[in-house]
């Protein structure tokens, strides 16, 4: 088969061969990640037996159901350790999931992982409800645009940081109520104990801001730490108001566990894509041999929404 | 009534009046915790609302049931926000335990505030489980030998540090399956990796080695920061092993809450009680009279056990 090699060129690669309980999915196309750049930048390994190939989601057409009782044909959406920027990818069934009505492949394939770590995240980790006021770091981006969708359509306050007027004005257009330029404003001083969970992105510098905006048993969860990956916690300012701060990524994740977070994003989610409660917003595609191109196209910093590769 | 002034001395108060859904006690004895040194050296000041007496904790019998369906003569055990170092003490109702059979109402008065404290950070926040690794520092104090007993009652490994040979072997009679001596080895070097959760009174000074000796999803909860408020916390070194960190007090949560972890706190800890799987293990007793007496025994450091203060 075709694959994307380490240096971002189209190139011959072995078939994946499956192992007990995977599939073998035709990929139709990829999503195209910021931990990809880290990765062909050599500085994201994939964890230990996963693919070397990138690419964390995708959606296809089951080409071999293996051991499972998957039939051939069947469209599925990835999330993937690895392996989506190919012809073909090796998928444990867990973590597949159905194509929501109403979205076509490529919108499917430009969702999973977004889906799966904002879900992963504010639903399972922090358990937002309704009424909860949530913050969103980067609420532009890929990860922050879904979060704000999500929080909203489940009923939350959302308060979002962004570095300018167009990239808030597009927050919010997807519901952000309280928008703040972290170029001009400091959101701690802006929103002292407001929220129930924030989602940051931005790691060490932003640790003593976000306890400081954190409300009485609220929940700071860090998820890429873009500014740095130290920072200083003021243990004496959590311990009254029951302050909490985790820190998660997907990728890592057992596979039985990545199976249980798209089980519960199915679940959570799904309905929601459906309805149209939020809605994929994918900017940019290229063909699988453009990859190095979609990857200085993100890398610009100027794009907003998904890139997509499209495979077949 | 007679009660122990901010002086540390016996003098008159007034017998406090009932607030709706609240329980006259006529205090039989009080638990002598490390907070109530702090209240004594205006550190630590009780929330609004709640009076200025010290004492979180006392078992007696009810004088008074006021607006509940409770009976006079019943005895009870009382987590508090203030007032334990008194004749009588009001106490909302949510906040009344059983006397656990085979205790004495003394043994009551010293085991509701830990109790409550290690089970509602253990157990229903960390959600420790049978077979998981539980690491305790300070494992010879009163929060420590108690949090030792519950986790092997419970099932799981149990480390502690401890500052003497003689505090480890105490540890060790109640159980304890690892012995750290603090001023001789780094736990962090010893248990890299080690512990789903860990239990922390020592706060800054101790979050980066803390963070080291986390197991994969395991939950830093501190409760007292006797090493200092502020530590850096590496959140590069969380993400990929999804750590967890929170920090509590049991004092400032609002009374339902309360009443929510004494509920729990009496149906998972009180047949380990009963069952003798946890023994209380009082220390000294001094009239209430001889408060600052108290005070001073436990500030001296020597103390390993409870110490009470026996009023009628």
């Amino acid at each position: 088969m075709k694959a994307i090699n380490k240096d971002l060129q189209l190139d011959d690669a072995a078939t994946p061969s499956l192992r007990d309980g995977e599939v073998l999915v035709k990929v139709a196309a990829a999503g195209v990640n910021r931990a990809d750049l880290m990765q062909a930048a050599g500085k994201y390994p994939p964890p230990e037996g996963e693919p070397e190939i990138m690419g964390l989601e995708c959606a296809g057409v089951i080409a071999d159901p293996g051991t499972t009782d998957r039939k051939e044909g069947e469209q599925v959406g990835c999330l993937l350790a690895g392996g989506g920027y190919a012809e073909y990818v090796a998928v444990p069934e867990g973590q597949l999931t159905p194509i929501p009505q109403g979205l076509t492949l490529e919108e499917t394939a430009g969702v999973v992982e977004v889906a799966c770590t904002v879900w992963s995240n504010l639903g399972m980790v922090a358990g937002i409800q309704e009424g909860d006021r949530v913050l969103i770091h980067g609420g532009a981006g890929g990860i922050g645009s879904f979060a704000i969708q999500l929080c909203k359509a489940m009923g939350c306050e959302v308060a979002v940081t962004a570095g300018s007027a167009e990239k808030l004005e597009y927050c919010r257009q997807l519901g952000a109520d309280v928008l703040i330029n972290y170029k001009e404003q400091d959101f701690a001083e802006e929103l002292p104990g407001w929220a129930d969970a924030i989602l940051d992105v931005v790691g060490g510098p932003y640790l003593e801001q976000n306890i400081k905006a954190l409300n009485t048993d609220g929940h700071l969860i860090v998820i890429a730490v873009q500014g740095g990956p130290k920072g200083t916690l003021s243990l004496g300012r959590m311990m009254p108001r029951r302050l909490s701060v985790t820190a998660t990524t997907l990728r890592a994740r057992p596979r039985p566990m990545k199976a249980a977070i798209v089980a519960s994003t199915v679940e959570h989610v799904w309905p929601l894509l459906e309805s149209g409660a939020i809605t994929p917003n994918i900017s940019q595609r290229f063909p699988l041999a453009d990859a190095k191109k979609a990857h200085e196209h993100l890398d610009s910093g100027k794009n907003t929404g998904k890139i997509l590769l499209t495979v077949s």
